[in-house]
Formats: structure tokens, sequence, C-alpha cells
């Protein structure tokens, strides 16, 4: 799969086939169709256990191509315990293509499967970046203005205040990479008062106050305003984070399911069909490109475990663009 | 506003004016509407500071009628440290009408204002239920099937396995008083497996799957999941909890607005209107009867600070169904 698409150098991306919902021949099929009819030049690194290989060749065969696969012992499943996986199971696809990273044979990493595997491989395996102790999961969500980055929405369970902090960094970082020039940062929390919330967020608050030449501090923001815009970076602990967007995703699901049942007893239904299915696709997290792993030297891109083929392969877009802008030597230089 | 509407005895309903968003003249005025409108028996008790005095007497003059108004010194705004206001302000509208609760000169109390001191001042005031440790705020929340009770959402900021169960405990007692005869209770999590959360979580989840006789443990639930309406109950803690209910309107607020822009540009819209309307008001937490504080020997009910006063109404009539189905009573036989 290494034709050359145009100029540019090609982009390499790894691909764990393994952990998710989907089943990892249809996956690679799917990809392999979108390489044939995507303009980017990119070259896939496929990740998979040793007893796909029959099947995977059959698929060279079928579209007269050669894949690049490495192929593992194990596979790390959605409910393994990440620390016990990490002593037992070296030779998995996450471990291998987080080595694979590490060498820079590949540019990104991305991978549907175990969450707390991926989290506790990367820290292991990886280098962190300069004054962080922990990478976090950062999500973008639509909202009223523009996409909001909220991490973390998962990598870590416990937390303290200066998680928090340095969370805050990361955010503003990933944002003026895209762009946005002085991001405004705040805590999700049941209040806006400072002093609520557990002590770490009133800690956090009132260091992430002096942080004014950095980023735009408006303080904190409850679960209602998150979708007004007001942030662009949302920092909260990454079991909050995760209920937060599952949460989103749940209700939006709910809202427009209800809004289909209504509409369907009405008339000229097709033009209103249109407009929802839109919304949903912009609402279904699950076709959302992933969560990237933010505050590691590298590109890791976690998907949903029950993404569907399209979410992976939005996935995939995404992180084209985050190597083609170098987007960690932006974020790097704006955590100096 | 003792007029005897009917045969039953007049239920005593105690309003707190203050430390809410909205005037406490304007919610008096609505109240006083409303009971004139309403066929059920009920019998207001207010309570609101001393520099109201005039204006409420005015009000009576305007009416021909004479309100059961007990005016404190203070008020406790939204953002005063609960336990400084508590031993400052003794004199204030939230304690005061805890002590009415008390002494039984009212059937049920209903606040706005600050939910730390309303949670912290029912701690101290009122008596708990037996093997209770803590009360919890509990929400009814609509899903694809029943109204979901979730608790707590927002009494307590800290939390540990102990209190979950007993979250369980009370939420299953509430939802059997509702003629839900085995209630489905699940835990609020990251991921369904066994392992998910913190060790709280975990110790919770295997507390609970001994409760078989009582409810039906299913186990955690993800945010996702919850409006599928697969549990009648789901626990968390209070951080979490709250997180989620203010999620979930701002979510199903921003849904709605996108759809309402959207439709407004195609034909046929009045109809779509209706609908989206009732949808909303369904979905608008705002509007929502409140959360009630379970866990004590008496009804205590937490508007949102910023509820309309339409949403104050429906607390009201929610309480008075509480009050008239003996709500306590019922919970307690189910706690023996």
């Amino acid at each position: 799969m290494n034709n050359q698409k145009n100029n540019e150098l090609p982009i390499h991306i790894g691909i764990d086939l393994m952990g998710g919902e989907n089943k990892p021949d249809e996956i690679l099929r799917s990809i392999i169709n979108f390489k044939n009819n995507y303009s980017e030049n990119i070259n896939f690194v496929f990740f998979a256990t040793n007893d796909l290989s029959s099947k995977f060749t059959d698929i060279e065969k079928e579209n007269n191509i050669s894949l690049d696969v490495v192929y593992t012992e194990h596979s790390i499943s959605m409910d393994e315990n990440p620390l016990l996986a990490i002593r037992r199971k070296k030779k998995s696809t996450i471990f291998e293509g987080l080595r694979y990273l590490k060498d820079n044979k590949i540019d990104a990493f991305i991978s549907c499967g175990n969450t707390g595997a991926l989290t506790t491989g990367a820290n292991v395996i990886l280098n962190k970046l300069k004054s962080i102790s922990r990478p976090a999961l950062l999500a973008l969500i639509p909202t009223k203005k523009n996409l909001t980055a909220i991490l973390d929405v998962g990598a870590n369970i416990s937390f303290d205040a200066d998680n928090l902090v340095q969370y805050a960094m990361l955010g503003a970082a990933f944002q003026k990479s895209l762009n946005i020039n002085k991001p405004k940062v705040g805590i999700l929390n049941i209040g806006t008062e400072q002093q609520k919330g557990t002590s770490h967020h009133q800690n956090a608050y009132s260091q992430l106050t002096k942080f004014d030449d950095f980023f735009n501090f408006v303080g904190n923001v409850e679960g209602k305003e998150v979708f007004e815009g007001n942030a662009d970076v949302i920092v909260t602990d990454g079991f909050t984070g995760n209920v937060f967007l599952k949460t989103s995703e749940g209700l939006a699901s709910f809202v427009l399911d209800k809004i289909y049942q209504n509409i369907a007893k009405e008339e000229k239904r097709e033009e209103i069909f249109n407009i929802l299915q839109n919304l949903k696709k912009r609402l279904y997290f699950g076709e959302y490109p992933g969560a990237i792993l933010v505050g590691l030297d590298k590109i890791v891109i976690k998907c949903h475990g029950y993404s569907s083929i399209k979410g992976i392969i939005s996935a995939i877009i995404e992180t084209h663009e985050f190597v083609k802008n170098n987007i960690i030597l932006s974020i790097k230089s704006y955590l100096q």
C-alpha cells in the first residue's frame, strides 16, 4: 500500500485492528477502500494478532496489494486490567504499536482498544512533555460557538490540583496550535463560585488565576454552560470527563430519537429527516475523530471501543491533519 | 390563605422565598395565583427576610388575603460557605424553615437557595432515617422508558462505597414507594466492567451484588446508557451526579436550539414547533419539580437556583403528592 499520490512524503499511521467492537478484517477492508479514494499520501501499518494472517493474505490477493502488518502474539480485551496486561502481554498490538511510535517507524498510532492499557503503555513506553506528569485524553465537542477541547475524558481516574493545572496548559497549547490565540480556559464544576467542588478544584482555581499571559482563565463552568461555547478548554478529572462525554452522547441520541418518532407522524418529513440526520452526525460522538492523548511527544489517538468504521476513518483524517501540521512540535513550543 | 377546598385536611407547605434567581414578591404572587386556581387544599407558610414585610403587606391588601409569613433576620446567598452560614445565620429562611419542619408546623419545605446550606442544615436539624449516614439529593430524569431516579445530584462532594450503597437503598425505597416493585439499580461509571472506576466504585459494586431480594442490581451503567431507561435507580457521587444533571440540561437545550434554528428555514413549521416545544418542556430540567433530599424523616425539596416560577409551581404540585402519599412513611417501611 505504498503508492505515491502527490509530491509530499507519505505519512505513516499505525492502526490497531484489535480490541474494538468492529471485526479486524472489516476495518481493514474499509481502510483499503478509503485509501484508494483519498487524495493524500498515507501509508498504513496495521497491528493484529497472528491468527488473522491467513485472512489478511486473502485480502492482499483479492486487492492485489501488499499490506504492512505487524503480527503480535496477544491482543488486550476491553475488560483486562491494564497493569496486569502490561506485564503479561508485552507482545500485544497496543504495546507493539506504541514501540513503533517510539522508534519513529510510524508518525501516529490509532487504537479503539482498552483505554487503560493504551494510556498506561504510553506512559511507560513514550516520553512525556516537559512539566507534564500525566498525559490526558482530550476530546473536541461541538458547542453553540467553536469546538471546545475537554480533558481529561478518561486517561486517569484519580487526580489532584496539579493535574488539573497541567490539563489546562495542555488544552490551551492544543487550542493555540489550532490558531486560537488566547484560549479561554474553565474548570468543569458544580457551581461557578470559587469555593465550589473538592479541595483539588479550589486549589486548581487559585493556581489558574495566575496564568493570565498564557490563557484567559474564565473560572468554573457548570455542565449546562459547556455547550454555550464560552470556554475553548474545559478541564476536569478523567472520571467526570468520561461521564460528561458519554452522557452528552446518550442524551443527544435520546433527544434526536424522540424527535424522529414525533416527526414521523407529520407530513413533509423528508426535509426534516435530512436536517436531523446532519445534526445527529455532528453530535454523535461515536462518529467523532476520537480523543487525542495529549502530554506525550508523539501522537496517540483513542477511538471509542464502539466507534463505527466511519468514526475510525474520520479519526484517520484528523490524525493525518495533526501529523501534517506537526501538532506535537507546536504544543511543545507553547509549553516552553 | 386558609380557604378549605375539599374535605381533606389542608397540607402545609413551607416555601423559602429567598436565595433563588426570582424576586421573592414575584414568586409570592405566582403562588397566590396558583392556589386560587388549584383544586387541592394547600396552606402555604412563606419564609422571607424582614425587609420584605411592607411589600408583602401590600400584596395582602391587594388580594384581600392574609399570608402566613415567617420573617427572618438573614437569608443565605448562593456563594456563602454553608458551614459559616450555619454558625452565623441561625435566623435565616433556610434554617427557620427546617426548624418549622422539625416541629411539624409544616409537612414539607421547598427552597431554591444554597444547596450546601440546605443539606448541612437538614443534617443538623432533622433526623436521618435508620442506617443512613448522609442524605442525598434525588432527581427524576426522563428516559426512553420510565423516569429514572438519580442520586446523589449534589448534596455531598466527598463519598465512599458505603455512601453509594446507602444511595442505592434510598433510591430503591423511593422507587418502590412509586410502585416499582423490584427496581433495577445501577452505578454510574466509565465502563460496564466490574473493575471500572475508583476503589469506592469497585467496592460498592461487590456490596450491591448482595442485595438481590431488595432490588435488582444491574451493575455499572455508562452515561450514554442512562437515557435508555434500563435502570430505575442510578447511584453516583454528588459531584459527578451534579455534572451529569447539568450537562444533560445544557445539551438538551443546545440540541433543541439547533433544531429550532434549522427548522425555521422550512415550511410547515408550526406543527414542528409545537412538537419541539412539548419535548423541550419535558427535557428542560429547570421546569422539573426539583430534587428531593432523601434519607431524612421529613420532606425537603431543592429547586434549582435558576428554576423558573413555573418550575417552582411544579415542585409544589410534586411535593403535595409526596405528602398526600406519605412517601416518608413508605420509604421508611422499605428500609426496615
